[in-house]
């Protein structure tokens, strides 16, 4: 096998995902090369699934009929020699955890959506939290994530019961993009009560996965597939989680990579947030967060690819009381909301909501559309 | 007038508490002189006030009708001069507020109940909050200051409706010390509906007061009074707040006082715990909390005066699990408790803590009383 990418496909069939061994190797040679001293009849565990996974065929025939499997599914491989690569995952590089080697930046990405992946997730932050969520935390994820993709911010989770797909739910809800990363092959719906879900994930966004099609989720897998999470996103915000959460492992990578830590606080009284409170007393420094404003304002600037947040003329917003000023963070900038919906999210009593619009429409700050208020458009110069 | 404590009683009545002018004239010339500084005849605000107070009495004919007055009322003036003057206080002359200038250190605390001042506030914590609190803040207020009582830690607040209330009433049933520090004279009972629970309070505790008796609250008191909240104590929880609270500011004295400001999460969605959160986003540091071990430990180390903080053997506790070891932290000291109760405290499911409690009790970490738990009586050595 002589060409690069195709002896990318096949080391990351061949070895597990993260495996610091192979992604070690990679750093001094290239990907060909690679591929050759990983089936030189290595007599190490790495060596030893290869051959196991090769199973007497050819790399380049494993390769062809993972691509053919990928076919029928619709999933597509993207390799660090690709456009879409995302780039910002070479920073697993740097990551080195002593109680697990499998920690190293992926070698593929097998994606299934209408989303550009680099695109995508260029913008993007990371929602994660229990699986056995209450109805709070899934309301302030379905908010939350509402509010982001409202501002054309990716939500990104692992498509999970509870948090995961509260998140998802409230990103697809404002019309925007949202990624799911999968700990198994993209054709296994898991859990299969999200097969709907998935397929919506699909025509705006992405279903992610580093295993190939046909690879089944393990329980080792979900912690392996949280450090893509963190790796993707700008930032993690950690909406519910008990004492014992896999999304607190995500956190602590995404702390490790130095992007920002987020948690959204809930009642003292709810186990389901001991573990987000828990978070937020340290060592790693962690951002309390109540509303998508505020989760935009920590991620801070994007750099120069992005377009800028948008925000209403500078002017007359200065004059406006602190209340009416979280009120106008809260307007959504697509569809109108209710003034319950926006005194919610700005965490004001809704009379105050309610007695606030009406002199924001004044300042053509917002519209009002029925009753129902979003951001006044802004006209942009041709 | 030639009595240095006489001459401060003096001065105490005939100015406004916290005023700085007094306060600075007083770190250069002792009582009795800037007493006929004051007296001098003065053509500013500071002697207009003075000479109106005085009414054409004699200064020591004031004091004397003060005295007599507090007596009636079981009230007795404490000043720096006394044995029972909390010397902390003292750092509110580094306190300066560019838009307030009632920021000086008191100059004498009336008080009413049988503690001693400075001992019962040496191992204080303010808890503040909102008058018009939820059920949950008022909850969370009552079991956080049930268990700073039950380790022997001074519950102190300003006897308001709502969150002050609930922290003083927690302390209480803990059969703890809780201290009221009030806006206006002893003798006023405000609110009025709280005079069973002031009556309360001075039985183990204290009320003070920077007023004499005789002094009405007043709106501007409250702030002012908040600066001794916060002076007295070695930290302030804030535990429900909206974006308006009194109770912010009491923070924002404690962060300026070096002292470590703490808050209580709730919801996103409740109105009252908007301004917590705003508090714990920045930009002064703020620890959130959400047991009294919590607060105990963000606290440190209190000094070589008080007892240190009671904690079971070290050897079987660190081979506790982490749920173990947070129902540990939660089972009440003095008065036994269902296992409910420590759950809720603990963050931990119901079911976990009744699983862990009596092994907790096998290994004779607490007592188990009916199916109740306190922590094992330590044996003092004699």
């Amino acid at each position: 096998m002589d060409d690069q990418r195709e002896a990318l496909l096949a080391l990351s069939l061949l070895c597990e995902p993260g495996n610091r061994l192979v992604s070690a190797e990679l750093t001094r040679r290239d990907a060909v090369d690679t591929l050759q001293w990983l089936l030189a009849g290595r007599d190490d565990p790495a060596g030893a699934v290869a051959r196991e996974r090769l199973a007497g065929r050819a790399p380049a025939d494993l390769v062809a009929e993972t691509l053919e499997t990928a076919h029928t599914c619709r999933a597509r491989p993207i390799t660090p020699l690709d456009d879409e690569w995302p780039s910002q995952v070479a920073d697993l590089a740097e990551l080195f955890d002593e109680t697990d080697r499998y920690t190293g930046p992926p070698l593929c990405l097998w994606v299934r959506g209408r989303a550009n992946l680099a695109e995508v997730v260029a913008r993007s932050v990371a929602m994660v939290g229990a699986r056995t969520c209450t109805a709070y935390g899934r309301y302030a994820a379905t908010e939350l994530a509402y509010g982001l993709a409202d501002r054309d911010w990716t939500v990104l989770s692992g498509g999970a019961y509870g948090i995961d797909a509260a998140s998802h739910r409230g990103a697809l809800a404002a019309g925007g993009p949202t990624v799911c990363v999968l700990a198994g092959g993209i054709d296994h719906v898991y859990p299969s009560a999200h097969d709907q879900l998935f397929e919506q994930v699909t025509e705006t966004g992405l279903l992610i996965s580093e295993w190939p099609p046909g690879a089944s989720p393990r329980r080792y897998r979900f912690l392996v597939r949280n450090r893509v999470i963190a790796a993707l996103s700008l930032g993690t915000v950690v909406v519910e989680a008990g004492l014992r959460s896999g999304a607190r492992y995500t956190a602590r990578m995404a702390a490790e990579l130095d992007r920002p830590v987020m948690v959204v606080p809930g009642p003292i009284t709810s186990p389901a947030s001991a573990g987000v409170h828990q978070l937020a007393r340290g060592p790693a420094p962690v951002r309390l967060v109540t509303r998508a404003a505020e989760i935009i304002e920590d991620l801070g600037p994007v750099g120069p690819d992005p377009a800028p947040a948008p925000s209403p003329p500078s002017r007359p917003r200065d004059r406006l009381s602190p209340d009416a000023a979280r009120i106008l963070d809260s307007v959504p900038r697509r569809s109108a909301a209710l003034p319950d919906r926006i005194a919610a999210q700005a965490g004001v009593p809704v009379e105050e909501a309610r007695r606030i619009l009406p002199g924001l429409a004044g300042e053509r700050l917002v519209e009002d559309l029925d009753g129902r208020y979003r951001l006044t458009t802004e006209v942009t110069p041709a």
